[in-house]
């Protein structure tokens, strides 16, 4: 999109007098909001508004309609690829400002929450009513965030993802209508399901000002158990049989012979170097207790080797403590390496297949990496260790990247588990979705954002497809 | 939608060449597609077209596309709200030939069915692997016309609806392009959620011609259990403490005492005459057991009598035996009175308000209606029984489905947990969600359908929308 130079003055004039000291277009700040935690370059907006309220968000997405400039809403900013950069300029919203928990409702299991909220701020908020909120995607992101990327993260497996647990949302579309989605009944029949288009939509439909997420009550017990196996497709096939056997599965984690070796280095834990399961139950004592029995006797089938499990929270904390270090032992391993993270998610019969073939490529590669995911779901992430002077490198993580993402298509699966598309998958969504149902997202963005002003250069428009896609063989080529 | 004369005919000659035998427009057949199970009259479609492809659907949808001319795909014929009724004419795509049940994938617990497949087929498909698809509307459902109305039922609570049942659908769109929505890993964070934006929109922007549905494994045990209670509000209440205690239940349903007494009248059960919860748990026979225990102290804090629950499958038969046969027993009480259905759901902290607010409408009425609902989920049904040769009794029963709606919205709850919208309800649909979702949501049905040949006079378009609510409101006056 080309933004004249007069119409962008004029709208960000206009901003500034709208907002006050809310609007800010001081270069550092500008600086401040031009980068995520991708690989990618930055890009600086314009201008930066501090949302304070869901007239602040209206007000900007009645002027930049009107202008046609640019709007990219930003959290915790802690997306993986690329998704809050503002490559095309424009007004960059931070919304952290609106970070009130307006109601807890404790007999209905939910929370109306502004999307400045973070997740650790919610969760502690709850704690003393005896409820939690589930979805923990690593970051202490905003629910907004999290809303828009459709985040999830170890627990879905039980507790699902954000698709799940946003069962309303007030949205302020381009133009400044705002929509009220989605009530607060558990289920519904009445309507087409909004709620759902706009949850993973990235900021490319309208922007969240309020969300009704979904609160569970916290467990009376919990039991952790870590498994060393024999090869990965034995710890595999575990997680296939427990999921079969119906366990009341609330994590079920996967860290690779490296991941291991990893954690051991950092924090000394003498564990076997061995591809290894964490998983956690919960429920009543009786029920964990039975389960983790239950688990113990399936790993035995697999290959599993000295399966150890406790009730106990500080034990469990020492059983979890590899798998809760694994982004700090990764940065620890080689301090100067540039890691690139990725994630794709296929039906559980490829998973094994899915990670042999990612471990195959990166022994053939010689670039270090290490795979670990959330298996009980499908869902596992790469990180790949790059000497930054080794420019070659780089090269061959795209290519690995890539297959990756080819494979678990072919497998009938996703680009993106949880991470979501930002600009880096961008390139993938064709091959995953094919072309008509690409078409339609078109068509729904579109309808709904004519102007192309919503976070464009990402999902949703063609012209932000191709353009995005160019870019991301730009970067590739660079 | 005015369809010429020459235009329809020119389309259905057209789809007489295509479709040879598969095309049927003599008077019986059109006649049996003109009705659903809802209250409203018959309405004729010009013919009918027995799909057994895709290829067939994308010929129908081409077609008519071209032409202009009304399709509404039916499956069993069971829908509650008229959603099926072709109330324009043009074409309606019988879907229950394409009954295939193509792939189960017991590691990845889905399968991957044509939508004329009904829930108890795909079941009895399954059971042997040790598998079974829990979503149960009560009528024995096409899984096309269930995805169509995001249908759930009893065991929701646990399972889900079928938002959460479909991760994936072919999709034919009307002019006849084919879209691959979803796809078969558990999670994904990529594009738009064109699955569930199809899920629950009522045939209005495309039509399913295959499904992938989750699968769920067997549960090695289930307990069943029944307790009457002294007041409709202790029963609520002990609902709400069994869900805050994070209690595996399966199903969790009430049914008022007039219920009970159609039940004891039915089938001489013997039961008290009271407001009752039936509940089942499933798992390990540990865990059902100490379920079952720690709900039977639930339920004596909150005015429960003489629970008494089962893991035994004959006793749990008897005990769900008032509930399974409340259909029968509703239409035996007063075998010459119509039945009209309604259902509303509100989060769980309104539910004692709203059922006890409907019970005095009836009581006030003196009209004879029942209540009972999936109160897990905040979902309840009203049966009305209505004598048919007191026409101020629909005026009666008009009127006080219209309160429970509106009391519903006002609630934050929805005006339909489960039947759909269809015809009946869409008077309330702008009440629910507002204008500017409702706006939104036709965006969305122009930008799919912008000759509004999808099942027109339903939800999506103004146009329909309008229409239909004046035909409703004729209906209320006639």
């Amino acid at each position: 999109m080309d933004v004249g130079t007069a119409e962008k003055k004029d709208c960000l004039e206009s901003l500034r007098r709208s907002l006050a000291e809310r609007f800010d277009d001081r270069a550092a700040v500008r600086e401040q909001h031009g980068k995520d935690w991708s690989r990618l370059p930055a890009a600086l907006p314009d201008a930066v508004v501090f949302a304070e309220s869901e007239e602040d968000v209206r007000v900007v997405l009645e002027t930049c309609q009107e202008f046609a400039v640019p709007v990219v809403a930003q959290g915790h900013q802690s997306s993986l690829e690329g998704h809050i950069l503002p490559v095309q300029g424009g007004v960059v919203l931070n919304m952290t400002r609106m970070n009130q928990i307006l109601r807890v409702n404790e007999d209905d299991f939910d929370a109306v929450v502004q999307p400045g909220v973070t997740r650790k701020q919610l969760n502690l908020h709850v704690r003393d009513k005896g409820l939690f909120f589930p979805v923990d995607p690593g970051a202490d992101a905003t629910l907004g965030g999290m809303a828009s990327t459709r985040a999830s993260g170890t627990n879905a497996v039980r507790y699902g993802t954000m698709r799940e647990a946003v069962t309303a949302a007030r949205i302020v579309l381009p133009g400044g209508r705002v929509v009220q989605a989605g009530s607060r009944a558990r289920k519904s029949s009445s309507g087409y399901d909004l709620v759902r288009l706009f949850v993973g939509s990235e900021g490319t439909l309208g922007i969240f000002t309020e969300l009704t997420v979904r609160l569970h009550p916290i467990p009376e017990a919990v039991s952790v158990g870590i498994c060393p196996f024999e090869t990965v497709a034995g710890a595999i096939a575990a997680v296939v049989d427990a999921m079969r056997y119906g366990l009341r599965v609330a994590r079920m984690e996967f860290m690779d012979a490296l991941s291991i070796e990893m954690a051991n280095s950092y924090s000394a834990l003498g564990l076997r170097v061995a591809p290894t399961l964490f998983v956690e139950f919960d429920g009543s004592p009786a029920e964990v207790t039975a389960s983790s029995e239950v688990f113990g006797e399936i790993v035995a089938q697999h290959g599993g080797i000295d399966f150890s499990w406790s009730q106990d929270p500080a034990q469990r904390n020492r059983l979890w403590q590899a798998r809760h270090e694994s982004l700090y032992a990764t940065n620890a391993w080689r301090p100067n390496a540039e890691v690139w993270r990725t994630d794709v998610c296929v039906p559980i019969s490829r998973l094994a297949d899915s990670i042999l073939a990612a471990q195959a490529d990166i022994e053939a590669s010689g670039i270090a990496a290490k795979i670990l995911g959330h298996v009980g779901d499908g869902n596992f992430h790469v990180a790949y260790l790059i000497d930054p002077n080794d420019s070659a490198q780089r090269d061959g993580v795209r290519g690995m990247i890539e297959r990756l993402n080819l494979r678990a298509i072919s497998y009938g699966g996703t680009v993106s588990g949880e991470q979501g598309i930002g600009i880096l998958k961008l390139p993938y969504l064709i091959g995953e979705h094919g072309e008509p149902a690409i078409e339609t997202m078109a068509l729904i963005k579109n309808a709904i954002d004519p102007k192309g002003i919503m976070n464009p250069g990402k999902m949703g428009s063609d012209v932000g497809m191709f353009a995005a896609l160019q870019a991301a063989k730009g970067e590739a080529a660079s």
